[in-house]
């Protein structure tokens, strides 16, 4: 919660880099740190006690789930040689070993599969890619909970997407039984002030926000004016970036996926089968 | 934010239905909103202003995105023919004709696929499964932002899996182009007094959180701790279910996932190849 000295037009301003900000309509503490997200990459090695990890945790159980499903799972892993071997397969990515604690939020139908194991039922509707997307979103809504949680105590944090860039060791690390997926990880740790990582800004609202029915015309002018205003933000870093390009690059080919292109062999290696 | 008046452990109990409740070792109002969640299922037909639907889009947009691709839209139903059209397709369910709005959270590729048409360059990494996940996660970390944004401004909230179940329909209704898919709906309104939503009892924490490693030891006792307690949410509403019995009726077949197994040829179909 830094910049709470800043006003709630301010605080929305900053997310798009409005030059013409209006005052929300109304204003809160949850308001507030939502909106004042930012990802840090640069952690204090301060411990994260088990008290603050399972508030954490019941913030996240108290996300919706599919169906009352629960069909998720999370690993924290805070054994110092454990993060740095996950951090080799994520990316190689530096604040995973510099923060305390790297939660591994999974995909779990092996919960149910063993519950209907037990009764002798067949659970079929779990071998289906629905299945898979249902327990990928339950996973997020879950992660999504305790990110907003870390940040409201004034922890840092950052999500890991490149843990699944080698599932079948990321598996084979965390003891992940068959029907258990690493969707994403999530790095929590007191932020380095050193870094004093920033609001990155978002797209015009109206590229995203669609009234009634999906409208594509306006969207040429709306990537124009994000490039403008994300400029800004770049150049402030001594960054000459463009979103365009970047996100061009990132999804131009199977090679600039880092190995995800393989996860529709993987997802039913690990007992996923996406019928 | 009902029931502002119960005490933080309270609150945590509450979730748990924890019979030896222990006090949270730090609290503020964004974990008493995350923890108080329920979904609300009877509303009023008080109107969402726009600038409350602002707000709600811009705390969702300040969501974590996966390498800033912002691979989500969402459209605001608000025409009650249009919604409740898509209640009909989407379970029949009735709180959506009643509520103000619909929130349809879409994965979104067309965007970058019109950005990269127009340069001339190949985006060959959005036709893998890995990018339909990078957009399904991107659109529920929105998508729940946006349900904690309304619940702290007392508003409430359900998720629409069904949404699924029609994708073509639903597509057709919405205008959505090739490259865009309805993931995920989200009423919101205020809450009909007379429903009394409850929060829900979820899972034993040591259910779902494994320390270092994936541990299913402990399954057994985990489940049938969870019963007796789910039993006694459900008995205040003179039900006799079992999460048991429920869940594996849920996941139990094709036919119980009411059209949703056909998801591996329709989102081909949608512009979203699952290479």
């Amino acid at each position: 919660m830094t910049q709470i000295a800043l006003s709630p037009d301010q605080v929305v301003a900053l997310r798009y880099r409005d030059p013409e900000p209006t005052a929300p309509a109304e204003w809160n503490p949850v308001l507030h740190v939502l909106h004042d997200h930012r990802s840090v990459r640069r952690y204090l090695p301060d411990p994260i006690s088990d008290e603050v990890l399972r508030l954490l945790i019941s913030a996240a159980q108290s996300a919706p789930t599919s169906s009352n499903l629960q069909v998720w799972s999370v690993i924290a892993v805070r054994d110092p040689e454990r993060k740095a071997r996950l951090a080799t397969l994520a990316g190689d990515q530096e604040h995973i070993r510099q923060a305390p604690v790297l939660l591994v939020w999974t995909a779990d139908l092996a919960r149910l599969r063993g519950l209907a194991a037990d009764r002798g039922v067949p659970l079929d509707g779990a071998d289906y890619l629905e299945s898979s997307y249902v327990a990928f979103l339950d996973a997020a809504l879950a992660a999504q909970n305790a990110l907003v949680a870390a940040e409201s105590l004034g922890l840092g944090t950052v999500y890991i997407g490149a843990i699944r860039n080698n599932p079948e060791q990321v598996a084979a690390e965390l003891a992940l039984p068959p029907g258990v997926f690493a969707v994403v990880g999530l790095v929590v740790g007191t932020p380095d002030p050193g870094e004093g990582a920033r609001v990155k800004p978002r797209l015009p609202q109206a590229a995203v926000l669609h009234e009634e029915v999906y409208r594509a015309d306006a969207r040429h002018a709306h990537i124009a004016e994000y490039e403008s205003r994300i400029a800004a933000f770049y150049a402030e870093q001594d960054l000459a970036h463009s979103w365009s390009e970047r996100v061009l690059t990132r999804l131009g080919s199977a090679a600039a996926l880092h190995g995800r292109d393989r996860l529709r062999d993987q997802l039913p290696a690990q007992g996923f089968p996406l019928h």
